[in-house]
C-alpha cells in the first residue's frame, strides 16, 4: 500500500503519459488530484489540457493552466545568461533552468490548495527528477513528492497502453507506437535524446530537428542585429524595446530562420550516466554571444576572470537542480554585482548555423583607442613601467631558477 | 649609456623592424648580435632572413634558423589543446602558446654561443614582451633582456624609417606607409590588430583575413572528416596517420577553405588594457573541437568538470606568458593524468563556417547505451535507487528550509 | 530473501558489532565469511580477532589479519600530507583516509578468495559506508556490498545483544550497556562522536580524549623537535631516519604528551547532515605544520597558492569517499608535482597543546636574505621596478575609475 | 626635475621616517604638504604629531587627524573575517586590510584640499607600497602618488639621519641606531620583520613580541569567553553588547593576558620575493575561530564549502592591495549574502597560546540531534535511502572500473 496522501499537484501537460499518471495518481493513491500546466513558451495549446483535465474529474478550481513565460526569462533565463553559464563547455542548459520554476509553482499551489504532495512524470535515469524533487524539497521540507515512474510497473510501452486503455484514457493513433525520441521544449530550448539518438556514432537525422532550419536551407545572405543591454539583461532589438519573454522569442524566430544553435553532446547526467542529447537554442545561442560581447568592453578582467573561473561551478549546480541552494545564491549575488554596468548595444552578425559578434559599443565602454594605440598616446601609457612590472613578474620565476628547478 | 652588453641572440624575422632592430643593437650596444630565426609554419620562406643577417655582418655560425613546427605543435599546441585552453571564452591562444618555444630556443642558443642577453622586437604596450620576457628569465634567470621598443626613441613610422635609411637598411616599397594592421602567425593561427581594427564597433574588413575563405564564399556542400585521437592527441584525419604539425597544416588546409575560426574578439591584456583582435585558428578550432568529442565519451564526470574549472586559470597562465611556471606544470600534470583513455574517432562536419561534432566512438567509451536506454535496461540501473540519491542530496536543504532560511 | 551471495569478505574487528555481522552473514544469507581485520594502527591487539573468527567457524585460510601500518601512512596519509588538506578548515581526515586501503584490501582478498560480495559494519549515517562503497566499486564495479546496519532490525543496543545470545555468541559485560559514545582509530588519529557528544554547546568531557593528555597537564616546558622532508615526505625526527609509519608513531608519542591535535568540530557529512565530532590527531597535527614550514620556504608562490585553491576540492573528495577516482588522482599528480623540491628541516616547538613552526632551512630555499634585506642589497632588486609593476596593475583599476565605475 | 606637484597628501605618522618624508617633499617637490595621521588603534598618542607637522609649517587647516578605530573594524576587519581570510593558509592579513583604508581617507583629503598628489612611506621592496597605490588609483585614477622610497638616495639610515640633521629635524637618541626590526601596528595587530628576523632558521627573540605575553608566562588556569554573532558580525563578548572596535579591543586584551595570536610565517610577496614576518593578532585570532565556530552550525555545507573554496582568492586579492577591485567585491557579495542566519552564541577556551571553540548554539542552528542520534531518530532519515545514494554516486566510478580504468 501506498503512502497516505490526501490531496496531490501534478505537473500535467495534457500529453498521454501524464494523463495516465494522473489516473493511476487516483486508483493506487485514492487522492485527489490538482492539475498545474505551465506555459513556458513550449509552443503547444493550453486548453486542450484543461479539457482533459475535465474529463478525468478536476474540478475547475483544482485546474491550474499559468503563462509563466516572462517570469521564466525575467527570472530565470536571464539570471542564468548573465554567468555565461554553459554545461560542459556546450549546453546552455534549457531544460534544466525550467524546471525550478515548475516546482516552485507546484509548491505554491499545493499551499493554496491544502495538498500535501506533489508529482512528475519524469523518469527514474534522469535528471529532471533531481531537479523537480531538490527545489521541492528546498522550497517545502515537508512535501511529499510522488514519481510515478520509479514505482509503478508500466516499464514498457505496451503496458502503459494497456493500463491507459483498461482505464479509459484515450490514446491516440500516433502514440501506440514508440516514440522515435523524447523532447522537452520551452522558449528557451527544444531537446531530443533516446531511441534514435543512443548511439553517439550516428549523425543526429535531420527530422529530429524541429525548431530551427538545416543551417544549408538557410538564406544565402547573411542578416546583422542588434541587442542592447542593461545591467546585463537584453531590453531591445534592432533599437527596439521588447520584454524578456518577447526578445528571447524574436531572436528564436531569427536563429530559425538562420539555423543557429543546434548542438549534438554526449554529457554526463548528475545520476551518473553518459546520454546523448541534441538541442536547439536558437535565441538562446544569439543571446549567449551578445552578452559576452557587451561585457567584453563593459567588465573589468579582474570580474571576467573570476565569471568564467565561477562559471563551471554554476552551470552544475543548475544542470544538477541546485537552483534553490544557498551556494547557487551566493554565486548569483557575485555575478549580478558585476553587471552594473553591463550595458550597451552589440551588433551580431547571422549566417547558416553562426551568431558572430562582429561589433560592440557602450557608454561604460573601458576599452581606450587612446591606451591601445600603436600610434603616439600622448603619455597615456608609458612603455617604460612595462619593464619593471615584468621584473617583478619575473623575480620568484627567477629566484626558482637559481635554485636550478627546472 | 646602454647597460654593458657582449653577444646578443636576437629574435630575427628578416622584416624592416627587426633589421632595424639589429643595426641598432650594433649601433647603441656596439655589441655581436646572433640572429634566430624560426620556422614555426608562419607560411613565409626563411632563407631571406639569412640572406639579410649576412648582409648586415652577421658571421654564417651566427645564424640560427630553425624548423619548430614539429616541436610547436607536439610540446605546445597539443599539450595545451589536452586542457581545451581558451582565454576569455573564445581565444585560442595561438600568439601566446608561440613564445615560449621561441624564448626557450633564444636561451639555447645564448647558452650555445656564450651570449650574456637576448632581444625580441616586441612593443611595451603588448602581452608579447611579458610571455618572452617571462620566459627567458625562468630559463635563465641572469640573462639580459633588450626590448628596443621600450628604449629607444624610434617611436613613430617616420623615424624609423629615416632611421633605417640613415643606417642603410633597405626599406621595401610597401613599407613606407603605415601599415593598416599589425598581424602575427604561426602555423595555428594568424592574429591581427591595430590600425583599422581599433575601433570594436566597426566590422572587420574582409581584406584583414588571409587564413580562412569567406564563409559566403566557402563550399554549397558540407564536408565529413574524422579524427583519430590516442591519449588526448590528434593522430590521423580521415584514418591517415600523422605527425602533430602535419595533421594541423591539412586540418588548417580544410579549415581555410570552409572559413572556418574566424574571431573578432575584445580582450583583456596582461599589461591592463583592452585590445580589439581578429583571430583566424582554422585548423585549431576544428581540432579543439573534435578534442572535446572525444573526451565527451572517454573522460569521467568528475576528471571533465575539474578540467572545465581548472581551464580558465590554466589558459590565463598561458595568456600572461607563465608556461614556464611552477603552477602551469601542476595543472599539466592534472590535465595530463586525465588524459590515459583519451583516445578514440570523432566525426566532423565543416560547413560555412562551422566545424560541428557530430559522431564520436572508442573503444574506451563510458557511454554505455544498455544503462542510458528508455528501453528495459535488464537491471543494468535499478530507478528506485535514485529516490535515496534524491533524498539525501535534499537533506541539507530540507534542514536548512525547516529553519525558514530561504 | 536476500539476494544471492556466496561468499563474502567482511571486515572484521572481532568487536562485539562485527562477530554479531559475522554470524549474521551465516545465518540470513548462508553464505561463507572470509575475515578480514587490519592493523592500522588502532593500538589493538589483533590476535583475539583471529581466535573470534575460529569460534565462528571460519577456516584458518579464510582469516586474513593484515599489518598495513606503514602502507596506510606512506600511500595514503603521505600524500594528503602533501596537499595540506584539512575539511572543512580544520578536520586532518583521519578516519576518511583509512578507508579506501581497506576497502582496497577487502577487494584484493575477495578476488584471492573468490568471494563475490564484502561487507562492512558502518551504519546508514554516516560517511564510512559511503567511503566503504564508493572505493570498493571503483576498484571492483561487480562487487556486491552488503551493509547489515541498512538492512537489518537489529536497531536498538538490546535487540542486538538479544540475537548474540540467541546465536551464542559472548558478550563481554562492558559491551551490555549503550557505550557513551563510539570511536574509531588508526595511526593518525582517534575519533570520537555520538551520544554524550550530541550537544553541540556543551563542552567534550575529558574522559572522552585517549590519544592526548589535557594541556593543562602537559609539561610546562616547551619541547623542541625537528622534521627533515624529502620530496614532500618527512624521513626523519631530530635528526633520525624513520619509515613513515616509524615516523608518525613517533610523533603521536609526541604530541600525547604535550596535548596536540585535540579538535571539536560541527562538521558536515556527505550524507547530507551536520554531526559534531571529536578528533585526536597528535602526530598528524605537528606533521601537518612542519609540512607547511618546509614549504614556506621551498615552494613557489605560484604553486603554493595554486595548492591552497586546489585544497579544500581534494579534502572534499577524501572525506566523501572518492580517493579512488580520476579528480583525485588528477589533484594528487598536480600536488606531487610541486613537491620535488620540497625537502629540508623544520624545527617545532610543542607546548600544551601548541605545535608552532619557529625555524625552517633547506638547501632548496627560495628565500632569499639578499633580495629580501633592509640594507643595501648590491642591486639584488631594483626598487624603481617597482613602480613601473604597480603603473600596470593598476592600469585596468584607473580605467575602471575614469568610467566612474566605483 | 621631479613631476610638478602643487600639494600633497601625505600619510603621516609623526616618526622620523615620514617627518623626514615631510621636509623632502617640501625642498624636493616644492610643493605643500597636507598631513593625515589615522589612529587604528596602533596605541600610539597622535597629538604629538600634530605638534610636529605645526613645527614643520603645516597650517592647522592641513593637519588631518582621525580616530578611524570604528570604520577600520566595522568596514574592513569585520567583512574580511566573514570570509575567514587567512593568507598561504595562516596570516590574518592585518596590515593589509589597514592600506585601503588609509588611501581612502588619502584621496577623500585631497579632494578636499584641492591635492593632486599623496606620498606614503612604504618601502621599494614591499607589500604596502602596492596597496596604498593600488587603492589609491582605484579611488581617483589621476592622482598622482610620491614614494619617497623609491625615489629618493637616503638608501642607509646613516644618510637619512644625516639629512634630517642637515634641515633641522630633530632625530631622537633612539632611532639613530639601527632598529633590530621594523614593526606596523592596528587594532588588529602588530607585525615585526627585517633585521634579526631575517634568518628563517632562527626562532624568533621574545623581546620582538610587544602585544601578547609569552605563552609559558599566560595564567596556569583556563579563562572561558562567549561571543554573540549577529548575521556573521561579532556584537558582544560575555553577553555585553559591543560596537566593532570595542569588542576587538576587549578581545585584545584577553589575547594578551593568554598569550594568543603569535605567528612566524615565511610569507610570499606579491612582488615576487620571500620575506619573514612575525605577527601578533590576539583578538583577531580569538575571533576568527569563533566565527568558524558559530558557521560550523549556522551555514550550509554547500554555502561552507563555496566560500573555503573562494577564501584563497579572497585573502589574496587583500593582500596584494586590490580592496577596491570588481572582484573583491564580487566574492564579497557572495560571501556577505552567506551571512544572513550567521547568528548564536559561541564558548570559547583560552589557554596558553589556544583559542579552542568549546561550544556553539544559534536558533538558527541548522544541527539537528533528531536527524544525526546514534539513537532511534523515529523516522527522520531512511537509512536505507543511503542504498540509493551511494549506488548512483558510485554509477560512474563502475562505468569507468568496467573499462578497467584503473
Amino acid at each position: 500500500m501506498k503512502d497516505s496522501v490526501k490531496r496531490v499537484v501534478l505537473a500535467y501537460s495534457g500529453g498521454l503519459d501524464t494523463s495516465v499518471i494522473l489516473k493511476w495518481l487516483q486508483v493506487e493513491y485514492g487522492c485527489e488530484v490538482v492539475t498545474f500546466t505551465a506555459d513556458l513558451g513550449q509552443g503547444e495549446e493550453l486548453e486542450p489540457a484543461r479539457a482533459k483535465a475535465v474529463l478525468m474529474g478536476i474540478p475547475d478550481h483544482h485546474i491550474y493552466i499559468d503563462d509563466l513565460r516572462e517570469e521564466f526569462v525575467r527570472d530565470f533565463v536571464f539570471p542564468m545568461m548573465r554567468a555565461n553559464a554553459r554545461y560542459e563547455g556546450d549546453y546552455l542548459l534549457g531544460t534544466s533552468i525550467a524546471r525550478p520554476l515548475i516546482s516552485k509553482r507546484l509548491i505554491e499551489i499545493a499551499r493554496e490548495t491544502g495538498a500535501d504532495a506533489i508529482a512528475h512524470g519524469a523518469t527514474g535515469k534522469g535528471n529532471d527528477q533531481v531537479r523537480f524533487e531538490l527545489s521541492a524539497y528546498a522550497l517545502n521540507p515537508d512535501i511529499k513528492v510522488i514519481a510515478p515512474w520509479r514505482e509503478w510497473d508500466l516499464t514498457s510501452r505496451t503496458r502503459l497502453i494497456e493500463w491507459a486503455e483498461a482505464h479509459q484514457i484515450p490514446v491516440p493513433k500516433d502514440k501506440r507506437g514508440e516514440s522515435p525520441f523524447s523532447t522537452d521544449a520551452n522558449l528557451l530550448h527544444t531537446s531530443s535524446e533516446g531511441k534514435c539518438l543512443e548511439d553517439p556514432w550516428e549523425e543526429t537525422p535531420d527530422y529530429v530537428y524541429s525548431r530551427t532550419v538545416n543551417p544549408e536551407d538557410a538564406p544565402d545572405a547573411p542578416e546583422y542585429i542588434t541587442i542592447d543591454f542593461e545591467k546585463g539583461d537584453g531590453v531591445a532589438l534592432n533599437g527596439e524595446a521588447m520584454s524578456p519573454a518577447t526578445l528571447l522569442a524574436a531572436l528564436n524566430d531569427l536563429g530559425r530562420k538562420h539555423g543557429i544553435g543546434r548542438l549534438d553532446l554526449v554529457e554526463n547526467r548528475f545520476v551518473g550516466m553518459k546520454s546523448r542529447g541534441m538541442y536547439e537554442t536558437p535565441g538562446g545561442e544569439i543571446y549567449a554571444r551578445a552578452h559576452r560581447g557587451i561585457e567584453s568592453i563593459t567588465l573589468d578582467r579582474g570580474a571576467a576572470h573570476l565569471k568564467d573561473e565561477l562559471m563551471p561551478k554554476y552551470a552544475e549546480l543548475i544542470y544538477n537542480g541546485f537552483w534553490f541552494s544557498p551556494e547557487r545564491e551566493m554565486l548569483q549575488a557575485a555575478i549580478d554585482h558585476s553587471q552594473a554596468n553591463v550595458s550597451g548595444t552589440v551588433r551580431v552578425k547571422l549566417y547558416k548555423g553562426s551568431a558572430s559578434v562582429v561589433g560592440r559599443k557602450s557608454p561604460n565602454s573601458l576599452y581606450s583607442e587612446k591606451v591601445v594605440t600603436f600610434e603616439d598616446d600622448a603619455g597615456a601609457y608609458d612603455q617604460k613601467d612595462a619593464a619593471g612590472f615584468i621584473k617583478l613578474n619575473a623575480l620568484r620565476l627567477r629566484l626558482l631558477a637559481r635554485q636550478g628547478k627546472h
